[in-house]
């Protein structure tokens, strides 16, 4: 992909993002461009190639965000990064393809030539007909009451975090915390930080991110409280 | 080796292709990089070192071909990218090295310094004398008879797909497919894809890279045919 | 963080140096930063964000060293590194932090903006006060006889190569070795690479780093002698 890029756009400064994504695990790779892509110049151009279902019928998307660029599949790995003011385009233009594209690297064929042209200096709306929506990954709030809002675990990272779908404007200071797994529900303190809590306590946070996650010091939560995707989360009144 | 390159070259723009070649994997880093060279423009300078026999006698090439260069070890890493039109040129040039010569970091020694000096603008020819060739991989082809071509797995990747030795060249539309493991013989379908079979079936197909590839969808090949590299494969005109 | 350096320094050219550092090793990252440094060219700034005690007390550094700039946790991650003519800043200016600072993350908030203003041409004075030391790894030499220099190994490999804290300055020619770990004491041979040894033996070189190393060939050095970090190794006079 790299090579097709620099072939279309030899002054591209090409940086890797991540490589701790677990392969077809779209949540990971949507929760990783959502983290970074806030923090690049305006006008960069992110491609995420978390693809399971390469080669079979989802739509190939140039979405424009924010003044930035987001390029991949539609599958919900460019839902959480690619939110405000966005255009959604579908790539079909010859232009922005390698052809004959493999039904098994659209990364190589129709992403990174669509980066490449992008970065040459193609509008983006040369791409392709707009869309009126894409797929999006699981809204942050399943339910919300007056005293509480439920939300979901949409990651666990490599320590055993638990990434949830609670962003900080679910979490007022002081809120009660409770999360439930296999092994029970659990109530982790709300506090800043890893240092706030005793060795095998569980802490609730908000994560460099921007979103409220769960983390026990010196351990893995995911593990302690039999938690895995999906699993739920509740905000509650301070209490 | 980055900074060595960077202090004999500033300007020169470093990409990584793959993180992913296991330790002292010879025939894995030389699928990866035919795979990956012919999409840089021409003229990029490819270093290989996945070198088991580093501090032994086999010797450090610089290989211009197609317009591009090719650096590493004589043991085949570069020898399935670096097939047409090459000249061969052995590295002895002090210029091109870094004394004292580490017996076990020839990347950093010689790989990365004639990088450098090529990036600078030195000729390949001043890096040291022509040989008359270098250690290849296996051919693609084993043997051939009037009905069928044979090759062999020449890599298995870290979802259990297996890659071949052939090429789209020997593959016909329709051909039959045969691939011969510790679980038996088993006869993948010829689809483009893996949507095209079943969940559980073998497929084979011309991978991203050009090669034949024996792949089951939602599981691994390797796993379920018994196959290693140096397997099988049977390429039969149609039935 | 390459984001927020890209930011500040849109020029900047970013290079990741090691993949294979483990979370949390501040040994192993200090040992990768310490043989890649020097084959940088003078002016290249290092950040180095191995900090298993973020969010506690420790102080966030920008250290100068020989032309070069360092910048990382207070942890003895850059003590390898940057040795000589040192001036230690504790980053402190509001314009070298990315407020507000997230107590989990501050490569992003600090680090990251730091080498960002450098690059961008901010001189190294104004990341805050001078600090007259900081935390350093073990030293190399442990104890010293008139026949004999004791030291430690301080970083265990992946393949299981042992690199000590001695360097070549109290490694005379023909020097005798001794490992002591669980499975007892070891006189590996002192020779220049594996190929000096029959498979299986141990065999004691100058690593690619300039420091003492142990490896098996063929195997574990670690699993064989049974030794972690930490463990003894001697060098006394030829026999």
């Amino acid at each position: 992909m790299k090579g097709v890029v620099l072939s279309l756009a030899p002054a591209a400064n090409l940086v890797d993002i991540s490589h701790g994504v677990p392969p077809q695990d779209v949540a990971a790779g949507a929760v990783a461009l959502a983290q970074a892509a806030p923090l690049f110049p305006a006008g960069t151009i992110h491609v995420a190639v978390v693809d399971p279902g390469v080669g079979g019928a989802r739509a190939d998307l140039l979405v424009e965000a924010g003044g930035s660029f987001f390029v991949g599949p539609d599958n919900g790995v460019l839902s959480l990064a690619a939110r405000a003011d966005r255009r959604i385009y579908r790539i079909e233009a010859p232009a922005f393809r390698r052809e004959p594209v493999s039904p098994t690297f659209h990364g190589r064929d129709i992403f990174a030539p669509t980066a490449g042209r992008l970065a040459a200096g193609a509008p983006a709306s040369e791409a392709g007909p707009l869309l009126p929506s894409m797929v999006e990954l699981a809204p942050p709030v399943v339910s919300r009451r007056a005293s509480e809002v439920e939300g979901r675990v949409i990651h666990v990272d490599a320590f055993g975090n638990l990434i949830t779908s609670l962003g900080s404007e679910h979490v007022p200071p002081d809120a009660s915390i409770e999360v439930e797994g296999a092994g029970g529900v659990f109530h982790p303190v709300l506090g800043r930080t890893f240092s706030d809590v005793a060795t095998g306590a569980l802490v609730a946070y908000l994560g460099s991110g921007g979103q409220l996650e769960i983390a026990r010091r010196n351990g893995s939560a995911a593990a302690h409280v039999g938690a895995e995707r999906g699993a739920r989360v509740r905000v509650g009144a301070p209490t």
